[in-house]
């Protein structure tokens, strides 16, 4: 069976350097980009399973976070050509790629989506944070980001990120809270209704919204409670099979995507075995095991 | 079958005016608390099933948020003999009651519990919320508290309040994630390896850790992840079994217990029947449903 994980990430290492220089503290600030099997990937070989192919996005060192608009731009574009380099070096291991756009230059990140994801065939979405420059991805200001997307039908993938005015941050919960949290903002925002096709794939099985369904559907009105169910999801939560039922039984098997974080997660090299695992014993019948390892995700960037 | 709803709350009328006199912008801030079916009896067995006997505690109008540690302990104590009262003039419809504790004035907090939760058969614990006095309830200066709990045997019954040092509090997942923090907190502070006895039901299935099990076993130490399984917790989610059998499949079958959140969650006076619906299609033996409705409540107040 084919498998493709939505959600892997790597670190192009020219792109890291230009980073670094423009920020010397950014491998203390991040120490897990000090996994060399983001960067080396004759490494990262030597650890696949032969079997997973990977839809290859950057991690979170966002150009936007330390300069001006046009250097953004510039770094994006340098940290994009050297993902897609990396992904055609590596066609065995990796699927496509999903680009980083500056959000301090939405026309440019507009031109990304309208440009490069609408034409090139290894290049299936952009990435977006659940804040950016102190705001909301919700925020009017990238709307325009994702009315791109929605226009040329590719999905917007949702990472984490701390939002830096809570004291009280950390890995276990706070990454799940941010993205429940961005989820809920789009959904009240308005974005669905404004952007009835777009498709946001978000990581770690959709946050806190299959556990908590109950709040959703009786706090919020009936059509955001519809619209909370529109979100794509991966399964990158550490393997528990009886939470990712849940997630399907919230989200609907055809939004429910193998995504692994790889190689984060469980050392050296992702949690990929640990979250097949997982799947295989989930309560679905084989087609839909098969829909959430590669099905979902073809159907989802219309390659099939 | 008997069926106890160990997290139920009224809102004692006289301890209500006092609070109001006290501040009198209450019913503004917590517009909840104007639920009728809090305050009138009558009414609220108007609404009753006829089945669920309620263990119940109050909401949040707390003394020490708005006066000092005298007046809040001679508040706690009028609200406590109401709470009382209003068991002892509503047999049919109450289990036991639940006290509230004057969180400035830890002497009187740990008093109330070796005297009273002690010693009065129908006072089961006390009711602690996620932060107090702008700090979490892990905090140093609350542990004496927890320390009477251990030592009688009695549990702490945790509540969520928002965070006020947060922006962007909102009903659907907030106080979840406090519930969640607060529970990490008390586990990164050592409580359960100071006190091996104590025991604590959180409310709302006790929040992000059954979906996010991964990241406890991954992230945090082995102790702590075991420690982070010894929360009791009730089924106050308005719904969802298969969110509740996740619960299970953390927490363990004997640590689930019925809670309903009654009157509020649905209007007029509760989910209880909504959840009671999820409980009896959760996938458990007929003994563990039975557990859940009422044999692990009374195992754990040692009535049985």
């Amino acid at each position: 069976m084919t498998h493709i994980d939505v959600f892997a990430h790597v670190l192009p290492p020219r792109f890291y350097e230009a980073m670094k220089n423009v920020e010397p503290s950014i491998p203390e600030r991040y120490a897990f980009f000090n996994n060399p099997v983001l960067t080396n990937m004759e490494l990262r070989r030597s650890h696949w399973d032969g079997v997973t192919k990977q839809v290859i996005s950057h991690v979170n060192a966002l150009p936007e976070d330390y300069v001006g608009p046009d250097e953004a731009a510039r770094l994006c574009r340098q940290g994009n050509d050297e993902l897609i380099e990396m992904l055609h070096a590596n066609r065995d291991m990796f699927e496509a790629a999903v680009l980083m756009v500056p959000m301090n230059n939405i026309e440019e990140a507009v031109r990304i989506v309208r440009e490069q994801v609408a034409s090139d065939p290894d290049v299936v979405g952009v990435q977006v944070f659940t804040r950016a420059l102190g705001k909301s991805i919700a925020d009017e200001d990238f709307r325009p980001l994702f009315a791109a997307l929605n226009e040329v039908g590719a999905p917007a993938w949702l990472h984490p990120v701390f939002d830096l005015r809570k004291p009280d941050n950390n890995l276990v919960f706070s990454w799940e809270y941010e993205l429940s949290q961005a989820m809920l903002q789009m959904v009240q925002a308005g974005l669905f209704q404004e952007l009835p096709d777009l498709k946001v794939i978000v990581h770690h099985a959709g946050g806190m919204a299959p556990f908590f369904a109950g709040r959703i559907d009786r706090i919020m009105t009936s059509d955001q409670a519809a619209d909370m169910r529109k979100f794509y999801v991966d399964t990158a939560i550490l393997g528990n099979p009886r939470a990712l039922d849940l997630a399907v039984d919230f989200y609907g098997i055809d939004h429910v995507l193998l995504g692994t974080d790889a190689p984060l997660g469980i050392l050296p090299a992702g949690a990929t075995k640990e979250i097949c695992a997982a799947i295989n014993d989930m309560r679905v019948s084989e087609a839909d095991c098969s829909a959430i390892y590669s099905g979902n995700y073809l159907r989802l960037i219309r390659k099939e």
